[in-house]
């Protein structure tokens, strides 16, 4: 099989983790007699300190182009404290989200035996969890139009929902649920919000579609509460970009770390292959930074974007080898864990590739 | 002291639980000698039925009139699952908030070491947390024009803030920080919101004017995820509306249970205390329902509203001897309480007031 994979590092730990996802494509390329083109561009801070934009069009046409995209992380500590800056690394991210229509972001919360005590929730509260989150990524208060008066007194974010990108990604959500337990939840604001209640409309009327998946709707402040409760009650979760965003995060503390969270994006072309974890500007440069999710990452685009399942079998399988063997990097380490089996990014990464 | 106290039981298990808070608020006002006259009101659910309007004008003129409210619960399944309900449980609830300028909503997350293990988080991570959010309370996507268009196909709620919002619970905020460990964040969604970066700018100029108390600004995404991670990290935690809605039920799982936890809702007016759960009408009429957050809302009532720091002292230690002396409701026991230790809503309030 012959692809074309773009590498997008973006900022911060972007560009360290990034290069182990790409090794182990390579790896996995050689091995199954895959032909892996790959290329590089750049995006968010990066971009905008070399070209003062934060997705240069250069960067969009490679990536349309692309059969895929690994993608590090975005943000700077610059930007963040400096609530007026016109120009933000971020734009260039929901601006390829736009372009490339990557109206799906699939979360797994996939949970490593060897993980279970790198929580801070009680193993046997966990134990057996298994989550996919699929959170709509083009719609919401994310790319509602946004005011603020002349005097700084009022600011604005329009929150909107069209009827069609609920069906579109509502549709994904239940065809995945059917392979799985065939158990859905819906998150919403129903009881507040005007979007919320279009939502659990459309999704009412597909899960008719899909008589043999049992679906359950919940708000958001309940769902927040629920995850930490009992995070086995869940399977396929639906929501909307915002609450999407907040509770993918605080799941990844199902899994132990952010550092283990792999998502993919799609859409209707090129899908897109990141790590949930951010640009952890703190720990940039210091070899400190988990590879695990970038790897994850290129497993899931093995599997969604080529359907190359048992590659990306291959690749997880190496993960959870590494997992047994007992190394970890300092995010997934626990009390017990023996320095000695505590890695930097290049070294967890060598161990995966071995 | 002589003052007028209305109960608003509203719907599902607050008429139970309220009757608990109200029976403590007598018992100890004869203990103490203070003269609590009571009266009662209808909202929610329970006022669309009897009257077809969530809050009548006699429930919001009595309302303005007492000098604190006492809130149980509101909502009802019947409208959950119907989302073109033009009339809602939850619209009473919104806007006696907005009529009585409730602006700050407070919520303790106290920790009793009895229920350190009913926690799905490890004990080690929870001991010693002790956070108090300030929730704004009237503005943001709760009360924004809300639009839908005639043939369904597209739905919007508008995100605002006035920066006179923000600097009232901010100021409120930093005060509350100065008496405790003079640390507070700020959540927000800064890096894509415009009402979150105009949030930012006022907390950045506000803090100016408290150098003694040390800021941090957080994602909300990272701060749903550390509040699990790593709960002590928080003391003071300053957030808007909708996150502060998801963020403190969340956090609810770090005192055990939504049971637990009560809020008061202050302005220029009268103040109003409930507790954070909701109206469950899973368990309504069953003499199941904790009690303990009603309780604990009369306890935040006698503090805030009163000033009556001594007698609300006596009543969180008497929740605190019930826990000691092994009592639980269903929701805070764990595996190992003994079934005779778990009672009923009204043996649970009895053992209090005992
Ligand atoms: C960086 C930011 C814009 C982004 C988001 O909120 O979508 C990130 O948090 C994510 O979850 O991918
Ligand atoms: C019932 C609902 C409108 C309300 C809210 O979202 O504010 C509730 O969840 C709360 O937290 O008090």
């Amino acid at each position: 099989m012959k692809k074309n994979i773009l590498i997008i590092p973006g900022d911060g730990i972007g560009q360290e983790v990034t290069t182990w996802g790409k090794q182990v494509l390579e790896a996995i390329a050689q091995k199954h007699h895959h032909e892996f083109v790959f290329d590089e561009a750049i995006m968010g801070h990066t971009a905008i300190e070399a070209t003062g934009n934060p997705l240069p069009d250069e960067t969009l046409e490679k990536a349309k182009a692309a059969d895929a995209i690994l993608f590090g992380a975005i943000g700077h500590a610059k930007y963040d404290n400096d609530p007026s800056a016109k120009v933000r690394p971020e734009q260039g991210l929901l601006k390829i989200r736009k372009d490339l229509g990557l109206y799906a972001n699939l979360r797994p919360i996939l949970l490593f035996d060897e993980l279970l005590d790198a929580s801070s929730l009680k193993p046997e509260v966990l134990r057996g969890t298994d989550i996919l989150f699929f959170r709509e990524l083009t719609g919401d208060v994310y790319f509602g139009e946004k005011k603020r008066n002349n005097d700084n007194t009022f600011a604005s974010d329009l929150m909107n929902y069209h009827r069609y990108e609920v069906e579109r990604i509502t549709r994904k959500a239940y065809e995945a649920a059917r392979t799985r337990s065939k158990k859905l939840c819906s998150v919403d604001k129903a009881n507040v919000l005007e979007t919320s209640r279009l939502w659990r409309e459309v999704v009412q009327e597909i899960a008719a579609e899909y008589p043999d998946v049992e679906t359950e709707h919940m708000f958001i402040d309940n769902a927040a509460m629920q995850l930490v409760k009992n995070p086995k009650k869940f399977d396929v979760v639906l929501t909307a970009n915002l609450f999407g965003d907040i509770l993918t995060d605080e799941a990844s503390q199902i899994a132990g770390s952010m550092g283990m969270l792999a998502s993919a994006s799609i859409g209707d072309g090129t899908g897109f292959f990141e790590p949930i974890h951010g640009s952890a500007h703190d720990i940039a440069g210091q070899n400190k930074a988990n590879p695990l999710a970038s790897i994850l990452s290129a497993a899931l685009m093995l599997d969604i974007a080529f359907g190359l399942q048992e590659e990306a079998k291959a690749v997880t399988t190496a993960v959870a080898e590494t997992l047994k063997a007992g190394w970890r990097t300092g995010d997934i380490a626990n009390a017990d864990t023996p320095q000695d089996k505590i890695l930097g990014t290049n070294e967890m990464g060598q161990k995966v590739l071995e």
